[in-house]
This record gives C-alpha cells, structure tokens and sequence, in this order.
C-alpha cells in the first residue's frame, strides 16, 4: 500500500479554511484531521486523543528533546504542538493527513518532513477578507482589526508553500485541494518502486 | 492570464499513449498539441504547420545553433525535432502544450525549460503491454519483440520523469493526467503574483 500524504493546510483566521475544510473531509474519505497535543489542563467534556492529546509538562518537553514534535510553540504558558507518532502511523496505514496549522509551525513541518505537502488558501482579496470577519457578526472592531492585521502579515509566507489555494467559491477551493491530493499522488518520488513493479512481470 | 504548461508526456510503444491523448484532448480544450520540424521531405497530403514544419537542413541546424530547438534528433539523414517558438507562442497565450516525445527528447527538453511538467505514462504490467502489442494483430513476431525490448529500455527513465500514470483503465489514466495538470497549475511557483494581488487591495 502507498504511504498517505501529509497536507500541511495554512490560512489567514476569516479565510474560511474551516468551511473548505469540511467540505474535503465530506469528499475524501481517506483523509484524516490531525490532533495536536496541549500541556493545558481538559476543559470539561474534552477527551484526550479527540480534541487534544493531553500531555503534562515533562512529557511536553521529552517528545520535543526526542524529535517527536513535528512543530510546537508555547501560548500564554502551555505548550500546543503536532506529535509525529499518530501523523506517521496514519500515513503508513496509507491515510493523507491534513494538519491545520499557522504558518509558523507550518515551516517547522516542512523542514522535518519535506516531502509534506504543504498549502496556503488564499482569500481573493483582503476586501473580500474583511467583509468575511464583519459577516460574521459577532466581533468587534478592534477584533476585526486585530485579524485583518495578522492576515497581511501571513499572506506574505504563501510562497513557502507548494500550492496556493483561492478561496473564492466554495466548490471551486475543493475541487483545487482534490486536484492537488490526486496529482501528488502521482509523484514519480512517491512511487519509486513503479519502474520495478512494472518491469518484475517481464 | 497566466502562462500555460509545458507538458512533456512519453510512454513505451503500445502503452496506449494515443488513446489516452486522445480522450484528453476531447475533455481539455485548453490543451494544444506540439508540432515537430522536420527535414525531411513532405509526403503527399502533408502541410507544413500541421503533420510537421518542414524545414531545409540550413533553417534546422540554425534553429539547433541559436537555441530554437527544444529537443532534436537524427535519424535516417533527417533532423526531427520541437521548435521552441510555436509552444512558447501558445503558453503565453495561456494554452498547456503537449509534447508527445521520447525519452532521451524529453531529458532534453526538461533541460531547457525546468518548468515543464514530464509524466511517464507506464503499461501495468510487461505481460499486459505484451498482449496489447499482439491484440493488434497488425505486427510481426520480429515487430512486436523489438517493440518490447525498446520498452523494457525506456520504461526505467520513469525516474526522470516528473510523475508516474499507469494505463490500466482509459478513464483512470485520463482522471490521473487531468488532476496533475488542474494541480500543477495550482504551485506557488506558477502563481508568484499571487500574494501581491491579494494585498494590493488591502
């Protein structure tokens, strides 16, 4: 069986990523949604392994110390990261992993495993972008001002990604994420042993 | 509009490259397909523009010599190969040319122009491309082993080739070819402006 891909998936906050995202898992039923792990305490209802893996802080640092973190960084105390264990255990059962990620741990992912594949979804411009956040209703100005500036200084790092992604229509943003997954698949570098497999029945 | 793709697609004789082509072209009429220069002489019905561009060997060797020639060959006294103009004409119209070519052309052709997208399209099996080759029932014993012995040579430049599509179903080969390209159009690579177009309307 093929080894799955890994999709490192990076999008401004408002670029309805989220939206595009359910749409693909809907489609693909190979894909699996990775689970980062936390040094924070459950809150209530919260289960480990569902929306986190809930480690203490040793565990934490022995799995960065041991290169089992694909990418981490510390948020108002507590650590957040990507545990490779259950990332590479998926990819060898032959699932594509989709990590949903910021752009910096998206570069921490891409030096560890260069062979990701790694996507940036793009809002088709920051009016658009905008008027997505005010749509929403529910935040205020300040918010709104706060993510607008965050999204200009992401945008630039789309060109440490493989793939852009616009989100313009729906159907179309998923239908490019699937294209992609598809012709990846068809990399010579990941099927090295094609040449063999094709040639063993001579 | 952006520029088109390059295409560079070879395949084993008798791996049911000209179906599949074929069948692309009716789904895809973004595509156009490369027409050779030539020095030899035109058969009767034959344009130039259209089966080949004929060329005497003096224009040939001059295109050869100021690097007009995406690929060549000689065989049998005569030149045979891609002119550059005519596919660099279409793709900055935002046409995706296809070169239909063999290996040691597109070796050729991906040194000149790295950006080009090269696809391997692999028989499943050497029994399978066996029974194609007799299915025809058009070729002799002699024929039909030298095709094979050919085969079995160029099937191992797979490794140079960008990505792998096996001919097993005609539809799955075409589905294959048609993500790779809908993908490739989507690299950062290929869209640098992106960014800029996205925060010039900030």
């Amino acid at each position: 069986m093929a080894k799955g891909l890994l999709l490192v998936i990076s999008a401004p906050s408002g670029g309805g990523k989220g939206t595009i995202l359910k749409e693909l898992f809907a489609q693909e039923e190979n894909l699996r949604l990775s689970v980062s792990a936390t040094t924070r305490q459950p809150r209530p209802g919260e289960e480990n392994g569902k929306q986190y893996f809930f480690l203490s802080r040793e565990e934490f640092e022995t799995k960065i110390q041991t290169g089992q973190m694909l990418e981490y960084a510390e948020y108002v105390g507590n650590y957040y990261g990507t545990p490779r264990e259950p990332v590479e255990r998926w990819m060898d059962q032959g699932r594509d992993v989709v990590l949903e990620i910021e752009v910096k741990g998206g570069a921490q992912v891409k030096k560890l495993m260069p062979e990701c594949v790694s996507i940036f979804i793009l809002p088709p411009s920051m009016q658009v972008l905008e008027k997505r956040l005010r749509g929403r209703g529910t935040e205020e100005e300040a918010t709104i001002q706060q993510r607008l500036a965050k999204a200009r200084e992401e945008i630039p790092h789309a060109k440490e990604y493989d793939y852009v992604v616009f989100n313009d229509r729906l159907e179309d943003a998923v239908s490019d994420l699937r294209a992609i997954i598809h012709g990846e698949k068809l990399k010579f570098s990941r099927n090295t042993d094609s040449i063999e497999r094709v040639l063993e029945h001579a």
